[in-house]
């Protein structure tokens, strides 16, 4: 069993974890984390895990995290950075659910975080947890930076491209929707049910954060610069992220075979057949990327779309995935539950 | 392992016994039937199925599901009827997900449902599934006539009142609040997005047929005849039942102990602490009841407030329960599942 | 034309305010105040007022309010208490859409409130502002409290039944669901969209601040004490409140002529024909209250539909309702516009 | 007062048409057809109109439709174009929402709309009823062909930069996102609440029916073929389109500027400031198209976000402002309500 701790356990990702967590074969929740709860029963803020998790909210400060064998951060950006050195060097395993860890320029970082990172010694350390582009690092890793949602469903509609170099690199365009969960459980107005219900908006036009993680993962499948276009929306639906891709062609190849034989063997990404419009229900709450391949009118401009839930593949699924890859276990133990429709 | 036959698995609780029974560790998918998808793969219609469920549908007319041990019936009203006999004369268990064999008295029945029941004998032998209340019966049935959601809801609310005898009989009140699958996968104005989103409505005010199903669950527990308002509402969610129940006291007794002691080892009813409001999510994709017990104001009015998933403790999971119960499973077995949150 | 103030003009009841008076043919909209906005041009908080309203906020010490004709406050509680009496004295008509001159007994606003009322003087002399019940006092007051939103909905719904006495009074039930428009523009958890969207729950079970309101109202028609008991729920819409109404028949009238005749000439209470259940959106961005009347199965126990758009005939409508009855418009005027239906 | 004719008007288009014209100073509203419902009041199928329309839905063989000064055609495709040649010989202005006279060319309506053009005579003599491109046409026209939802808010969105030859023409996006009433009130499967709910998916990738109208009307800006990607999707929503638009730049020119001076004086079309990103709900229930431009990291590629209510610039209220026109009225007579908001 692995004994696992998860710092920050109150917001979106921190329940999550716990739903997966708490149905793993494998897995001992030991500790879990909380300033503003600390002293209260998870099950009396999350009902709907009782008779699941039988564990307290911790005070940080008096947490033994130490003694875990893998610590998972749910926590707001920069609190990470902060704590996750004393636990590599004490021997745990870390995943960081946050961005601290995302980018390895520390400067890029800093640019887009606005502080100044605490850790830049592990930045370099840090493997990028997408297993099917960084699989063997993970493995060997001590801390993982789990990827940021719209960055894994961009960039597992976009690497097989990339890495065939059979598309104009330098008009890359992802138009992504996002549910509302992605911005996590922040009591801010534009999240508010009033204002993001019956209602549709693009975000972060001029420039948001996960566009330069996007770019890091393509570039280093490149092997050269690329240039993208990356327009981020919120559409009334709790969880969910849909990615419509589009790319130019320029070199005339079989792209859903491309596809399939980049992801055969993948036990989280199903490309689907021709045609295919996948929903971003089909995967609700489960660990999986659906992808379908487009060509629309046999042009020259390809149109490929990628759904996850923001939540387990874009996020606490992941970081099991990562945990599983990390100990060693079977890659999907504990992560075969199924998307709930409807 | 039991070899399951699904007739009519192309509606909402068809694919959420899908979902339940993929992963039941003693169940074998061996049969689905549907007139007009047969041939079709399973997962051409639900892709949030793929790498799960390998069947493709089968026409009714051809499947052997005399072959099957259980069979269930996920059919639209009065398909079971006609059918269902063959089946328990040729040694298999049904479970009945619709509403044939659920009201004893035939002339009932058919007062509500309009038609000439296929099979009267059966209903008398039919057992009431609702296991919280007739568990005996139910493992030695042949045949099990699911409960409705909205009378799984409101019988598990308000039985410890009614065979306590602690309240008044006449005048019982059920405001029900069910989410849009409630009314299944049916093609009519009323439940289309546009017409059910940002609204909400009641329905059925003059006459429901799940009003002589809860009627005939409450007076079994009596003995007498009892008064009840039942007022069903649709609002726009896609799973969920909750239901305020309102009863006047008439003997002063502890009624949040009532509830514990007569739900206590009941896997699945959850008496909450005093004080509590369960949301319909923290049952969402779970086979539970929650239930909290209000006395306002300490007046002389109890509220009973139950939640259930309408797909799940109200349809499909019940369902599999009882199937655990009439095969000597373990009752919990494959219905483990935590709710969805958020 | 009538010179308009708004206080505290950011918030849901605020921009409501504005898009009804920015087409009321006798208002002027005059200075609008917030001191967080203060400076800001209206239509920057609000881009769906462009070319409409040319107003910017005005900082809440700066603004000349005594110079307008009327001055709404849509601020939260507490605050119009301490500023209304400056205004009255300078011969200002105020309609105050917050709690803060509703009650009239002022001990007991103060235990509901958990504050000192500042301006007890004035609670007893503010009418209250539902014109079905109150039009003369209306007409020739200098303060309205204008209604609850609940108390408007549950009050249309019951008063006739009260005034005709028919039903057991000691045992009233209002069943009441709101959209989460209803709880303001409030940056709380409980209100963000992934915790409202998909969910369904009780609140206030055990106490509700609009409960003494609507008994006052109650009491007020029966002309003795009433029992009671009041359960709000939030439901997954932006707007409306559907209010269920239970009350046991004492005396057998006919309850669909009742209402008929009770509300005959109101021009924005409308009852419909018998057997109608209406939806919230029938009255989604009108000022309408829509009122139906059944008897389930003939039996003793009536059952009273009641819907409105909280924020119109439940808050900003019914303010402009009110200040057109009290500057001797007419009532309908500047209120004509039709529900958004889908 | 224009007399005003309706023919089926059950659908969504037409009850929006009810909306606007029951409260348009001009209009008075003479008859309305609808096979299934003649001889129902209007507000018996739309309480919503209760006390603003009296009408009842009339027999299309009955009808006088040739007595009205103008009619309305909110009828599925195919109809129209069967009927709207008598009513231009007897002199009615006719204004079709459906898709009957969109495409000028006759073999190019047949192979996407699969029927034989009933009247290709007429579909040159058709007026395109964008009045921000073909004002003066639509003036002298006697039959307009009203714009689809999707062709509205991409051409606007477009249009400024065709004609201004500033973009690589061969490469067009456009990646818009629909309401689910865009789709009108028709029962199929992925229409329902519990389908479209909660979920966000892309359709008609392949091919969709706006993308050769879009494409004509770019191509006449233009004056050469143009290249377009085109992919609409589904968002769980009642009203409004938000179309996301692509163009890589390839003449550096002030583009905000460039909007600007093409919509001045534009009643509907508003272009808002540098930076802004409109959500839908700032257009719900309201004849406007706002439209922003963006020019991320100062690259080579525009995005411009427009958004409308797809049943009122996207339909309805267009159809009206194409009708103020032909009658020589204010164009905004009649549509100036503001939007919903929230």
């Amino acid at each position: 069993m692995i004994r696992i701790g998860i710092v920050g356990g109150t917001g979106y990702t921190g329940i999550e974890l716990l739903r997966i967590l708490a149905q793993h074969p494998q897995a001992e929740l030991a500790v879990i984390t909380s300033r503003k709860e600390a002293g209260i029963k998870v099950t009396e803020l999350f009902p709907s895990l009782r008779g699941a998790v039988a564990l307290a909210f911790s005070d940080p400060s008096k947490a033994d995290l130490g003694r875990c064998n893998a610590v998972f951060f749910a926590t707001p950006n920069t609190v990470a950075m902060g704590e996750a050195r004393a636990l590599v060097e004490a021997g745990v395993r870390v995943v960081d659910l946050s961005a601290d860890f995302r980018i390895r320029k520390v400067t890029e970082w800093e640019k887009w975080y606005k502080v100044r990172h605490a850790a830049p010694e592990l930045l370099a350390r840090a493997a990028y947890g997408l297993p099917e582009a960084h699989r063997a690092q993970i493995k060997d890793a001590r801390l993982v930076a789990n990827p940021g949602c719209y960055p894994t469903a961009v960039l597992l509609g976009l690497l097989p491209l990339v890495e065939a170099g059979a598309v104009d690199l330098d008009h890359l365009i992802a138009d992504a929707k996002s549910g509302v969960s992605g911005a996590g459980k922040k009591t801010e107005e534009h999240l508010l049910f009033s204002e993001a219900s019956d209602n549709f908006k693009a975000y972060g036009v001029a420039g948001h954060r996960h566009w330069p993680e996007i770019r890091q993962g393509l570039e280093a499948a490149a092997g050269r610069s690329i240039g993208l276009t990356f327009v981020p929306h919120l559409t009334p639906m709790i969880r969910g992220i849909h990615a419509t891709l589009y790319a130019r062609i320029t070199k005339d190849i079989d792209f859903q075979r491309l596809f399939e034989e980049r992801y055969r063997g993948e036990p989280f990404v199903d490309v689907l057949p021709p045609g295919s419009e996948p929903d971003t229900r089909s995967v609700r709450a489960a660990n999986v990327c659906r992808i379908a391949v487009h060509r629309p009118h046999g042009g020259d401009m390809l149109v490929v779309i990628s759904v996850i839930d923001n939540l387990v593949k874009g996020a606490s699924g992941q970081a099991v995935q990562n945990m599983n890859i990390m100990f060693g276990l079977e890659e999907t133990l504990g992560l075969s539950q199924l998307a709930i429709v409807p």
